[in-house]
């Protein structure tokens, strides 16, 4: 087995909403499918109870920057700020090492 | 403002589960309190719908492989391969840059 496995890169996005947040779904689906079109975009996984986390994988650090700086996200991050959340915490990551397990189909 | 930002590491579990997980609430509360007393354990974060995604922060690199080789968690590994998981994903990565918002509390 060769040890081929190319770095990338993962936000951690972790925050906490305010009770109301009106308007969010519309925007976490609109901003989903819009990451989905950047250059560079290579995933996104998502969970909420409580606390919410959002991870989404990238090929490079400009490809997460590009993103940061596209002009819609820019207002929804805004709106985010001033509306939805209490809480928020980002981290850019480099991914080193990963594995991955699946259950046989059988069983 | 100096930049003195030190990196540490984050593994991000990403999981899918069976249907039937009897035992699973109880293991994974006392992993939890496990990886607490780890040494190098900074945080853990964890939300579930669907898909369940934890996030767990360690000083080094040492420190995560330090606790993937404890040997209840190497147990509980076992279990989760045998009887909860029909998929999970381990991505081990370094941060190397992070930033948070706190809405001011008087509004």
């Amino acid at each position: 087995m060769t040890n081929d496995f190319k770095p990338y890169y993962a936000v951690i996005f972790t925050s906490t909403q305010n009770e109301i947040i009106e308007g969010y779904a519309d925007m976490a689906d609109k901003m989903e499918h819009l990451a989905k079109q950047q250059p560079g975009f290579l995933g996104m996984e998502s969970a909420r109870d409580g606390i919410g986390i959002t991870v989404s994988y990238w090929e490079t650090v400009e490809a997460i920057n590009n993103w940061k700086q596209q002009t819609e996200h820019l207002q929804a991050q805004q709106k985010g700020r001033q509306d939805w959340y209490s809480w928020y915490k980002v981290r850019i990551c480099k991914v080193e090492r990963e594995y991955e397990f699946l259950r046989n189909q059988e069983s």
